[in-house]
């Protein structure tokens, strides 16, 4: 991670915000959970359903998971689009010189031509093509602000975040509380067996599931190691 | 703290760890709880009943908390003492100086003259007529090994550090599990409030502490957030 941010990816915030996901990977038990499992599984149908689907990143996801972020787009398939709060374009510049490096093909994010209604953080800044269009986004280590934003748009959010409690855990309509390191693996290993666009849509697939009581079972996951380790 | 680290007194490892303790913060509900009261009451008196008693600074504590600091030396009295993970001769003399400007009088770890038995790491690096000669050393936001260290050498260790179950806060005599922007302020006042210094040495204050059964009052904290938020 300190690696990222000396290579230019990741902004210092994103630092504090690592460490942030840390702590609560510890309270987890440093290991995907039962409750992250069935997510996943769940979110790798949906992002199979959907007719439009977009992978955002931002740049600790660039520097943990390059590789996974372009294996998950080709698998997918899904176009990967840069995302950031704290905007730049040569940062956004150097991101997508790293996902191409590791053979990603099509990066969105340079010179962004759309906006999210109502969202005027940088994060508001999208592609036309992207994140403006699409029907699924698939969001990591990311603001409350934008998940709540994108859903009032009708679009269905599925977020990666260690923290069960966070506004965008809550607000996405389906959220892995998993580490990005282990997330989006465990997500190109699922979306690669299922052999097919899963038909309904991806609304559909969401038919039954409860993601406040998936994020109660990950809490409750922390009240356990919070009360096994002193 | 992103300002600490601009101004060359943090590294940015810290930023990590910083990001860490805001997570337990967070889960401590941000406010100080009750065995945090009590044992930075406790803190006083031992600080009040210590012989050369030190108080170690790192670049995060430099950062947060410089006037509490300051404060804390001038009502002990205790000298300050630098003492850092990734240490620099440059970041050590630009954290003296921060702290010299907002009026400290003896602040060690510049030239540093003794080390600590048995650690290896640049932590173990300490002034003869500071930490290396103490009976109690105040350690804030730091590594396990030296609080380790430091009690095989006979030292009494208070800590400060957000997250009850971390070798450090489990490792310390007293651990005083709270954000340092507000421990160090109370125990400012704690200090202050008690007349003279204590009789019968800082073990005598100790006896009938039980810091296991404090730290796990702080982590029964932590499960009840936990179970309330979701």
């Amino acid at each position: 991670m300190v690696d990222g941010w000396e290579r230019g990816l990741v902004a210092h915030q994103g630092l504090l915000a690592h460490g942030r996901g840390e702590a609560f990977d510890y309270l987890l038990g440093e290991r995907t959970t039962s409750p992250a499992r069935r997510a996943t599984r769940l979110a790798a149908r949906v992002l199979r359903a959907a007719r439009h689907p977009v992978i955002s990143v931002n740049g600790n996801l660039a520097a943990l998971v390059p590789e996974e972020l372009v294996a998950l787009a080709a698998a997918i398939p899904a176009p990967l689009e840069i995302n950031l709060f704290h905007r730049s374009e040569a940062r956004i510049a150097r991101i997508a010189r790293a996902l191409r490096s590791h053979g990603a093909s099509i990066v969105y994010g340079q010179g962004a031509d759309a906006r999210v209604p109502g969202l005027r953080s940088p994060r508001g800044r999208v592609h036309r093509a992207g994140i403006g269009t699409a029907d699924v986004v698939l969001v990591g280590l990311e603001d409350g602000d934008r998940t709540e934003k994108l859903r009032r748009q009708g679009v269905l959010v599925i977020a990666v975040d260690l923290n069960p409690l966070s506004r965008t855990a809550r607000r996405a309509h389906l959220t892995i509380v998993d580490n990005a390191t282990r997330a989006y693996a465990a997500l190109v290993e699922a979306v690669r067996t299922i052999p097919r666009r899963q038909a309904g849509g991806p609304r559909r697939v969401l038919i039954g599931w409860d993601n406040q009581a998936s994020l109660a079972a990950s809490a409750s996951v922390i009240r356990r190691v919070a009360a096994g380790l002193v």
